[in-house]
């Protein structure tokens, strides 16, 4: 099985994209919640985003709403996973078996939402070979090459520290591997066909300080 | 101490204020390694956007470069440290010690940007009272409005499962707290005043795949 990455469909703002995943997160809550249908204004009072945005994003993609009865949540549900691509399971490579990474290989909401961590991957002689995760074993990293045609991986978390980050990153490029998650904090310098998103709790913090103050 | 939540500073777009972290973030990277002087366009190259957007961005809070001689790092790093009032520690309030609030409370990186651990809670008796992070024991979530008081805390991270999130927030809310990370996947009700990022890697994960197909 052969991956390849696509272009992004140039017609839809990225930042269109970006909104469709917290869309489908409340509209599975909701409908865990034993709920068939909702509306725009309800999605809108959940996020603090306006109803009238929430239709245009989904206009993008066709009509799912009939004007006065709303949404069909399961509907809605699937023609959103759909078109985020996970109406399938992802397999992830995971980099880094430390504290975090330890906490992203057990963590229980991937499965559900279209990913599974495949591999888990470390240098540190004394954590390759101990079980993480669920049924897995650290693997060692200088194995990567081998691993991600094996599992035809294309997505990986990085859970390693700063420095390490950029040789980690340059190592996952070359083996193939075009979509990244990194929860190091850096900026990382990578190929344009390689897209990267970022986890950064102090980026998060320091964006709420700049509207606090102490007195 | 009392500690009050500012209004947004309302001629500033949010959107600028939250690329300041990252400006700074690789300011500092490029100071640890000894550089002293850099430009718009190395910061752009760095984190792939323009430098016209970047001096844009930090035309908003003063002149901070020379025409022809770029940005002095030290000086434009303790800038933007005041601007996003990380001239200083905060103490933040984690709830949830299991395995990703464990991984939180090891974290090196928040003590030089800005913040401090100071408190861990959690309501399962069997971790009450266990060590945790750095120097800090599990205390018990009952507690928390005392806590809160005593500490001065105004930023909560919240490392709960999705079911207990919007509990937890209420009461933090209730007890004081303004500012919540949270890492649960759902998107909480707060009041106005209290301002909520969300760190949740599916959204990630499914923002990525949407660029992606499986052959």
């Amino acid at each position: 099985m052969k991956h390849d990455r696509t272009q992004p469909k140039p017609s839809i703002p990225d930042i269109v994209i970006g909104r469709l995943p917290v869309y489908l997160r409340t509209l599975r809550l909701l409908a865990d919640e034993g709920r068939e249908v909702t509306s725009s204004q309800e999605l809108g009072e959940h996020l603090g985003i306006s109803s009238a945005q929430i239709r245009k994003d989904l206009s993008h993609f066709g009509e799912f709403g009939k004007q006065g009865t709303g949404y069909n949540i399961d509907f809605l549900c699937r023609q959103l996973q759909k078109i985020l691509n996970v109406d399938r399971i992802w397999p992830v490579m995971l980099v880094g078996a430390g504290s975090l990474g330890t906490a992203i290989a057990n963590y229980q909401e991937f499965e559900s939402s279209g990913f599974r961590i495949v591999s888990v991957m470390d240098e540190d002689p004394q954590k390759i070979g101990q079980p993480i995760g669920i049924g897995l074993v650290i693997e060692n990293f200088a194995t990567l090459q081998r691993r991600v045609q094996e599992l035809g991986v294309q997505i990986a978390v990085m859970a390693v520290p700063a420095h390490a980050a950029q040789r980690v990153a340059n190592q996952l490029v070359e083996a193939g591997l075009n979509s990244i998650l990194c929860y190091a904090p850096i900026t990382l310098a990578v190929p344009a066909h390689v897209r990267v998103e970022y986890i950064d709790p102090v980026v998060h913090f320091q964006h709420m300080t700049y509207y606090l103050r102490a007195e």
